[in-house]
């Protein structure tokens, strides 16, 4: 199917079929398609909680103001963000590429130093919003590879992130949420399932500069 | 080609062939990809301005830090936000869809009314915020689409957004340029090109809750 059929297929599920599992192999291409998502730097400041564990799906329902997905879905993918960020990490970083690629430490160095020093005037709100973009490109790219992949998901911002940090723990493990995608089969019954998509003409989304 | 071999093909383009242009039909894939992003509430309150215009295109190095990226590709996209939204915005989307689905208004009306209150509780940076997070949907969606579509690109947040506002007369069109990607074919001598792809182990990017 081509990308655009994809594209055209998928749409936000309101209801699905909670009778539905999505198989070990689906759910592997999901977590790889992530771990080759675009980020800042190549720093990697993005986690991907996999939930799949129904009575923890239905504690989380009253914190997405009551939404459904989130306990119906076969898997519930939460997209996180590092809390704190130090050198440390950035460290940790060049020491990966240093490995993967065998760079040498004279041409790593004068990078890893203008980052540690980026960094360093940064505030943690800063990070925060800087770290929450990538998650939003973390879930443009899951998205699209679910469309790809045939899985029914919903985006959702609608959820209380603190009460998922704390439920799931995710302070503990420097971590906060960011987005949640419920991701799954859609219900036979969706009310949404057979609506045609609305979008607005091409010619008022895209500008030509020629 | 599987998904997960196309996003490993891809890579942060650092220097194009400048002498390769992207055919028509490349760019209609990528401005339909667009259209198709998942939006908050579906407002698509963002826009794709396309670029193909070398003088244009040379204006827009010295405001993205000297990177030649931005001439030397085929073809450059920016990815913009609205800047004024307005009741009138909400209006004109729920027209949309009663055209397109032909939704009654006592459906639509209360959703409608929900909107209108929401968004009018929101300062213009709360806005501002919420409609950038949907320009990196969008890039993630256009990377995924690219690389698909073995189109090459850069993804960059490395630019003066004020200077692209005022040189592509964005404010005029009540936009606001939040993300560029420069798109076209990977030089044969980028230094980039052949090496290997830097991810942290999959059990440091992702965590299993059964």
């Amino acid at each position: 199917m081509h990308i655009i059929e994809s594209l055209q297929w998928r749409y936000a599920t309101k209801k699905f079929d909670a009778t539905k599992k999505l198989t070990s192999e689906q759910i592997e291409v999901l977590k790889n398609a992530f771990s080759l998502t675009a980020t800042s730097f190549g720093l990697q400041p993005i986690k991907l909680v996999v939930i799949e564990n129904k009575e923890i799906q239905e504690s989380l329902v009253e914190h997405s103001f009551n939404q459904r997905q989130v306990a119906d879905a076969s898997h519930l993918l939460v997209i996180c963000f590092q809390d704190e960020f130090t050198t440390e990490d950035i460290e940790t970083y060049f020491s990966l590429v240093k490995e993967v690629r065998q760079t040498p430490d004279e041409v790593l160095n004068p990078f890893k130093d203008y980052l540690v020093d980026a960094f360093s005037k940064k505030t943690r709100d800063e990070m925060h919003t800087s770290f929450k973009n990538q998650a939003y490109i973390a879930l443009g790219n899951l998205l699209n590879v679910c469309a790809i992949e045939k899985i029914d998901s919903c985006p959702m911002e609608g959820f209380v992130p603190e009460k998922y940090d704390e439920l799931l723990n995710l302070k503990a493990q420097n971590l906060k949420s960011a987005l949640i995608l419920p991701i799954g089969f859609r219900a036979e019954d969706d009310f949404m399932k057979d609506l045609k998509k609305v979008r607005k003409p091409l010619d008022k989304t895209v500008i030509d500069i020629k």
